[in-house]
């Protein structure tokens, strides 16, 4: 014997919603597991079992759950961290490495594994049509982990690249200014005709997804459970869909 | 009867190679395809059963293939056009609403459907840590489709944007000599310390993941089949994972 606890701890994606895009790996993962953690509305979509306890978390939390799951693995449970989307993308991938920096040198041996999922940007691309074709780069609009100013410039940057960007999280109840102020930035970059859309729950049964003009996108129309996917100068619309060509032909 | 056919075309993303990352979504499509188009060694990962055809096509004729897809969904074929990773990232979503534009108009009528999958940086991403913990991007390094200065632009502003990359097809036998070109233009702009991450063939059997600091990376470390990640100035290691923090405390 290595000594080596038998535990392991999961970080598992479960997409953005519909089951049908859950991998076959993290299925695995999840009937394999004797403890599930997370925030409460993912745990609630793991279904019950004998031998498996569920521990449910609030939001903002996510340090103590991923310390949490890694002591549960230190002492031999086989724990799934649940995550939507891709946990390595503004979910509780990160987070699990903060904590066990954190945390005793020996859970550095501890059995880690990190499952990919669907990312709601790519989801919402998907069902919009193909607005990442090209270059793109992914931000999140909250300032609750950084100053607004890196935000700022940020979406400054992005824009003279030419990226299409998704945004996570960008709007709060308790910010509700500074997704209209990202749009504003925007507007002064980007010309008045690049589509942006405002994809709420996709992949739920209450999917909606809008795309306007960027001239005439409205912070309203963005809440927390929305991803907005902004196109490029280069997006084109087709029928019902909006795409970004493979190919930029000019200098920028 | 509308008139509408009953043909359709779905774009389903087979992820970077395990079948156990490939969604029950994209496996109900192929279930149920007549037709399977795409790039040979996609096209073979289908298994064959009665009632399905299979057309395979070499590398750089997406749009053709594209092409091909829409005319038999047009005459009533299920077809799955096949794509690594996920379609909409440099795959061949875009590929097919060009084809789509440059068709007859009747073709917009067509049931059409994305179906997105694990793409390679997440994946890879996943096998090293949390690179993609905060703010990144997505850029492909490949100057078939833009001009060479437009990929250096962009490098040099989302390492002055903080952002973590991925970069698709960083180097081909045809173009040797620009990755390295690439790399010298971060080490101008980003720390040497900064972490690398060459993956190959993620999750294939033959997988093989180096991570080395900027300042020691080398462009002989990466081919068509690397997928490369770079870090942040705070991408941090622990054990033997890398993560990029989720909070920035500085101004940039």
């Amino acid at each position: 014997m290595s000594g080596r606890p038998s535990g392991w701890v999961q970080v598992a994606g479960l997409g953005p919603g519909d089951e049908a895009l859950v991998t076959p790996q993290v299925q695995a993962a999840l009937a394999e597991a004797t403890d599930i953690i997370g925030y409460i509305p993912y745990v609630r979509r793991v279904p019950d079992r004998a031998g498996l306890t569920k521990h449910e978390s609030d939001n903002r939390v996510e340090l103590e759950r991923a310390t949490h799951a890694l002591s549960l693995a230190a002492r031999g449970a086989r724990v799934v961290v649940v995550s939507s989307g891709d946990p390595g993308v503004f979910a509780m991938a990160s987070a699990l490495f903060e904590a066990l920096e954190a945390g005793p040198v020996g859970w550095r041996d501890l059995d880690i594994r990190i499952l990919p999922g669907i990312t709601a940007m790519l989801a919402a691309s998907a069902r919009i049509g193909a607005p990442m074709g090209h270059d793109f780069c992914a931000i999140n609009l909250s300032d609750n982990l950084k100053p607004w100013t890196v935000i700022e410039t940020r979406l400054r940057l992005a824009a003279r690249a030419g990226f299409s960007m998704g945004f996570y999280n960008p709007r709060s109840a308790s910010r509700p200014h500074q997704f209209g102020q990202a749009l504003a930035i925007l507007r002064e970059e980007l010309p008045a005709s690049v589509p942006v859309s405002f994809a709420r729950n996709v992949s739920r049964p209450d999917e909606r997804i809008v795309t306007v003009p960027l001239g005439q996108a409205q912070a309203e129309m963005a809440d927390m459970r929305t991803v907005v996917i902004v196109g490029t100068a280069e997006t084109r619309q087709v029928g019902r869909f909006y795409y970004t060509p493979r190919s930029l032909a000019q200098e920028r």
